[in-house]
């Protein structure tokens, strides 16, 4: 079935992983904790223990930098059974604030995109994560111009979405999301009646894949690349 | 002069210390803190060097629980010369958590007269902080159902603001914005031509201080509780 994009009044983007590169410095950090704890365990299992406390802390951090690095100051403490040195809960402490200073790196074609599609439709930015965090990214990629405002969602559900919709008074159909992640991009969408356009990035956290039977009997487009989207809107 | 809030659409209400029960709970875990770590320093050195860290942290974390710990922890390693205990740093990690499940304690009136004001205007919340924290405490309070959204800024300042007013799309005498804090609730709406209602909370943060001069020439309303805010308005 051909999807109508006619009606859409706005287009909202994921920022990680869909602007700039994200996932990499989570990556990076995660194998420097590893390595910072490997005479406790192997960096394998350090990963694995890593990734269940985050999933365990979600609920009370959530999303962002700074909730990943209080779990894995907590990590620290419990996989060395609470001998793990000062210095190293200092690195720790390091470690995110650099993710936070990162540089901004966008992804291809970026700015043309939005360039040309914020003449035809109000974009925004729909992003779970810290506030001040998405800010200061959108701030240094030089594309705030491009957006209305930033959406911050505690998480990308459908309840989510649904509340986004209604303070953006427009119908689902009128809304178009832009993401890299089936889970929180597309999925929520389609089964809210918005369209949704799903743009894989290199790296994809394990909590954020679906099995393929979810996707079952939901239309949606798949792009390699941001390049792409101005074509299939026309 | 007097003020003329006819034209009033929507008011915006600071979260913390405004409708619920906040600044006690940061200083009752400053205090927990200072007891933690009271035989390297006194508590009250302690409770001022926290005070630094924070604002030496204020630009990387920003607002909320999150980066308050982080800098506990990290004043923690300072104050000990890396020498405090993995058991303490766990404990700072509980405050942390027990700050995030705490329950929400409404101040004074608050239902009743968002009842009453949301069948005239459009509320809103207009708080910093996390974003998932105050949306749980939000959730938490029972008043969900009397805000058509919550919007968390990264800052308070006009620049904040302005956008916040575009985002609405309103004009800056359409907006009201209650709170308890000067600095962040008061001055950069009345500086921006926007409305404000000031309600001091108790205890109010250092850094919300402002010199009496800031405010000379602004005309804004100080009321003593928030019951008092119908009247004014009528």
């Amino acid at each position: 079935m051909e999807i109508d994009y006619s009606n859409i009044k706005v287009i909202g983007f994921d920022a990680d992983d869909t602007l700039w590169v994200n996932e990499t410095y989570f990556r990076d950090a995660e194998s420097q904790f590893a390595k910072l704890l490997n005479k406790f365990e192997t960096e394998n299992k350090i990963d694995q223990e890593l990734f269940k406390m985050e999933i365990k802390n979600l609920p009370v951090y959530g999303y962002g930098v700074k909730g990943f690095v209080l779990s894995m100051v907590e990590m620290a403490l419990e996989l060395s059974n609470n001998t793990v040195s000062n210095e190293t809960i200092s690195k720790i402490l390091e470690i995110g604030k650099s993710m936070i200073n990162k540089p901004v790196e966008l992804l291809d074609g970026v700015e043309d995109v939005l360039k040309q599609l914020s003449k035809k439709y109000k974009l925004i930015v729909a992003t779970k994560g810290d506030l001040l965090d998405q800010e200061r990214k959108l701030e240094k990629s030089g594309l705030l111009d491009y957006f209305h405002h930033i959406e911050v969602l505690s998480d990308k559900k459908e309840e989510n979405y649904k509340k986004l919709l209604q303070h953006l008074d427009i119908k689902p159909e009128e809304f178009l999301m832009v993401g890299n992640s089936l889970k929180s991009d597309i999925l929520p969408l389609v089964n809210l009646n918005a369209k949704a356009v799903h743009i894989p990035f290199h790296t994809t956290w394990i909590h954020e894949q679906v099995e393929e039977n979810e996707t079952n009997g939901k239309t949606y487009k798949t792009l390699e690349s941001l390049l792409q989207l101005p074509k299939i809107l026309q």
